[in-house]
């Protein structure tokens, strides 16, 4: 009963009233041999039966918060109005490290505040003024809201120290799947933490550096460089010791590395029918330098 | 409101009007690391809140059109009427290959027109006109309709050239759920292109001389010698070496390499509680021969 | 037609009738790279599309039932109400092994009657009877009730040798999901078999010994102690040569091997940003000792 009263006197005319059958996906390092996932999901399921469970991955690098982060947000955009982005590598669960609630106008997000939402936060700011590297906090972008997660009501008790996912993100997310407001969680903070998210350099020459960002399934190999910031199609793109001459608009485009701008508008360096990454020997976080051809 | 139409419109007896609750499965290269699929899932949410995803799996071998092929077959028909198999294995994303929509009696197809839909097509024809492996297109079978997927108006805007799974085959799969006509996404087409399928021979001395198919989870080697292809049960199976005498019916039978009709009536080649594949040394395109003790 | 008979008529009242919205998961060995777990949901949702069918894990290691009975009894408490798991490690299947319903008042259990459901029997007996290593079969606990998977009615015909998971199982299952009696599946039976369990040991200085139970994706090594088998906080553990003083309460407690009770209140020796089990080498069925420090 406590459900249907927090469902009709919330914001219900935001996600539709008695919407209870909502989108809520997970991303997480649990991986898929045990029942970690699982138990999260039972969880979910035994607070709202009608809610749609989809995994982003649970194969992140154990305790890799940048790679979550950046798979995040490669994902979340493309999911419905109102979809709840539970996203969970924490290796401080069980000490005073904060979690949160955020909600925005398109999502909401939960999950521990180490810096996991960092690239959500950026794609949430008006270009002119994104985070940087000098960033370790910064106030909620217009629009947004947030709140720590202090209330223990919505828990699942007892508490196991070490697995948060289960006895608090996961009760949190149905309850929001619910309707339930944010405000019920804890109370506002108005900063979120960021990762140091590494800027693109511009080089004496003219030339852009960037970075790996990511190495998919496939070895091709992300940079954080995106199409707004090449100035022509006519590039020189250096990583690793190779040369890759012009942009390419599919990977079948030619028999050796080529270059195009993937699916989620970066830089990213390819190999027919192979992994541009073993080719290259490139890892994340190396160097990339775009050399536009008009700059001699 | 134009979603409502065209299913009232649409051949709304055949699958049932309003039937929005269809399973829509998913068989692709892209891996469980990524948030691809992931991104798949939440384009089709947005369209159809309803739809019922599955996997079929993710890991199939980068670029490997023939086992995608050959997973899919061995799930498709075990699915309710009126699924929507999402089969993508795509090499030649954003160059000029076709790609498809497959409809027929049992269930509908999305996928490149690569051959991934050739052990389908093989299914649907009558034992006596099954593609050869010197056909690389075949028409239709009777009873079965597709398209060329070119209207572009359902699929998601922009379209990336590295991504149709996401933007194009992704929404037209949402779209078939809600009973939109496949004449909706373009126009008819004829023939769809197959791969090879090896032929089954018969050797001089009456021997049956087929192929490795595929190695499973449990390194059972499946061959595509069916069990239709068996004249009797007291047979001698030569692979790799090793000789296998007698049909077994469970793994079980024997502490030894084993030999027994699968569940998809394939004869395949197993070792209790063990790897076959790893004893044997076997891989996909082996030759296996099953001499008839009959036959001297 | 016979479904609604059979649902009306059923024990509607313990799970409400025309609830048919149920959850059903599935633990097995059959990795994610073949069809065999699609095969099976297909099966379920041709007969009841309005399960929720929820995977815990298809990667316990082929054949280890131990295993696949670690993982079900860390999760299906977690599940709602009358939530049906399906649990296949089934090295037997086709031979006389026989397969098994379990109902008890919290979940359902479809299985192989091989020791999969051995840690759900221990849970289910109150703590002073609990099954030991010396039983290899045991009674049902008071509020179970479970019968022998005999009655082909419910079947998938013809019935695969080699496949049980998607032509009982799945089906059985589903069925479950639609109310359907469990004596509807075949003879009642009094016991279920039983996987040895590892008693732990007393020391002569008072110790106590028990041994590595799972290692988990993280490397966490988890024991068969509990957390009402430790005297007090004030221990000594000892592992593969290595010690450990005194319990922790989180990961980050300290930059070395520590000790916690981890979230199945199991005593778990884990590593900050590490692997416990690589660090120290450990395995599952390893001793694990636990002196008390008021042991002297």
């Amino acid at each position: 009963m406590q459900e249907l009263s927090v469902l009709v006197s919330g914001d219900s005319s935001r996600w539709g009233r008695g919407a209870v059958s909502r989108v809520i996906t997970l991303t997480t390092d649990f991986g898929y041999g045990d029942s970690y996932v699982a138990a999260m999901k039972g969880v979910i399921l035994g607070i709202n039966p009608q809610a749609a469970i989809v995994d982003i991955s649970h194969s992140i690098e154990p305790q890799n918060i940048a790679q979550a982060a950046y798979v995040l947000s490669t994902a979340w955009s493309y999911f419905p109005q109102g979809t709840i982005h539970v996203v969970i590598v924490d290796p401080g669960v069980g000490s005073a490290r904060r979690a949160v609630v955020l909600e925005t106008p398109k999502a909401l997000f939960v999950s521990p505040d180490n810096g996991l939402l960092t690239l959500v936060m950026k794609d949430l700011c008006p270009p002119g003024d994104r985070p940087d590297s000098s960033e370790d906090e910064r106030p909620l972008p217009s629009g947004a809201r947030a709140v720590a997660i202090t209330n223990p009501r919505y828990w699942n008790h007892p508490v196991s120290p070490t697995f948060h996912g289960r006895d608090i993100f996961a009760p949190i997310a149905a309850h929001l799947s619910l309707n339930t407001p944010i405000d019920e969680f804890g109370e506002v903070v108005d900063t979120l933490r960021l990762l140091p998210i590494p800027q693109l350099a511009l080089g004496s020459k003219g030339e852009t550096i960037g970075h790996v960002l990511h190495i998919d399934h496939f070895g091709n190999v992300i940079t954080d460089i995106r199409r707004e910031n090449l100035r022509s199609l006519d590039v020189v793109i250096e990583i690793g010791g190779r040369q890759v001459r012009g942009l390419s608009s599919c990977y079948t485009d030619r028999d050796d590395l080529l270059a195009l701008v993937g699916s989620s508008d970066h830089l990213e360096i390819a190999y027919r029918c192979g992994s541009a990454a073993a080719t290259i020997g490139a890892k994340v976080g190396d160097e990339v330098i775009v050399r536009s051809c008009a700059d001699g």
